[in-house]
């Protein structure tokens, strides 16, 4: 893979200057992981920013008793890691790969020397951050403030089809039934019940992981009613 | 007040040079807010930061049908609207006083102008957001994975008594059973339940808004157990 014209279209390396981003490409090392392989738990010391390159990897938090929250799940391009280095080293989360993935990984003393250069990496960043700070609002709100239902219309509407839905648009889902029931806060069986019952009101149609739209309206009204 | 010594002891203002303090300080304005004020609302455009001087701010996310979630508890020190200003300017939740509260506001083209002499604060910004961004994952973790009582337990050890319980220490609610039940992501009803218990069990005593912990272990067994 050619590190460097990858960064160069991902959000952390908008806008940086050529050398900028050969050192950023120079330091980064490939690693390759397996489908469902653990990259980090809660709670470990890590010294290095992850990016994916090729997947898609699943950060989510676990209870003793053996259940578990996605928190968000990222894919080429995204980020993690960051969290740890700029706050007390310690991952917040655990981060494991839901499909055969590569990562890249760079050391934080990189990305702090970049930015005593120039500040655009930093920048950068904050923009990322903030971004998964807003998600993760959405998430709280979803979980504490919406109905299953509604949690799924809202899931279809905004973080798949990005807010633009129209009448025969195809929400492919990246991920089981069973795992969208961990990122929606309940059980897979709650999630087929509420498809279903989509399904009759002739809302949607479901083939596989591939969701049609039949009825924007009815499902806007049903995310944010 | 003294904006600049104020400033100085905030995350915002860690090792600053002494010229950009006093350029961040010229430019802060000053404003007061009664209890219960409104500031900036959900997907209101904002261009400037907010740091709290006195009082408490409350960021919350509400519904339709009148159901609110707070997603944090912001005191003196501490910053808000980094997340519109570094994503879209679209502040992501509802922020209101929670009593007699004063606030500076900084235009943000002063920090972007500032970080490009000198990165620091753009670091010390990347650590508040990071911290806040942790906070919110441990909020999920609790709305999604925890029955109540433990919320409550976890609350009071992690939040309140910043994990250094002792027999006999108070954890001094800032706020009301009613305030306590919106960041729990339950009812009143359901806090007064969970602490009449613990009272009974004889881990905690109650008067008022203080909370004195009589037996740490197994308050701590109910939070991780």
């Amino acid at each position: 893979m050619d590190t460097l014209s990858f960064l160069q279209n991902t959000p952390l390396g908008k806008s940086l200057s050529e050398t900028q981003m050969e050192i950023l490409a120079k330091s980064a090392t490939e690693k390759k992981y397996r489908a469902g392989q653990f990259i980090v738990g809660d709670g470990h010391e890590i010294r290095d920013f992850y990016m994916v390159v090729k997947g898609t990897v699943k950060m989510s938090k676990s209870s003793h008793d053996g259940k578990e929250q996605t928190l968000c799940l990222l894919g080429p391009g995204q980020l993690f890691g960051m969290c740890a280095v700029f706050s007390d080293c310690l991952f917040p989360a655990n981060a494991m790969t839901l499909e055969k993935s590569t990562l890249l990984l760079v050391p934080d003393t990189v990305l702090k020397d970049l930015a005593r250069e120039d500040p655009t990496i930093l920048f950068n960043m904050l923009s990322i951050l903030s971004d998964r700070l807003k998600e993760a609002m959405l998430l709280i709100e979803s979980l504490s403030l919406m109905e299953v239902p509604k949690r799924v219309a809202y899931f279809l509407l905004f973080s798949n089809l990005k807010n633009t839905c129209s009448e025969g648009a195809i929400a492919k889902l990246a991920i089981s039934q069973r795992e969208l029931s961990k990122i929606l806060g309940t059980t897979p069986e709650t999630i087929s019940r509420v498809l279903k019952k989509l399904v009759e009101e002739n809302i949607i149609r479901v083939r596989g992981r591939s969701i049609r739209i039949i009825n924007c309206e009815a499902l806007e009204e049903l995310a944010t009613g």
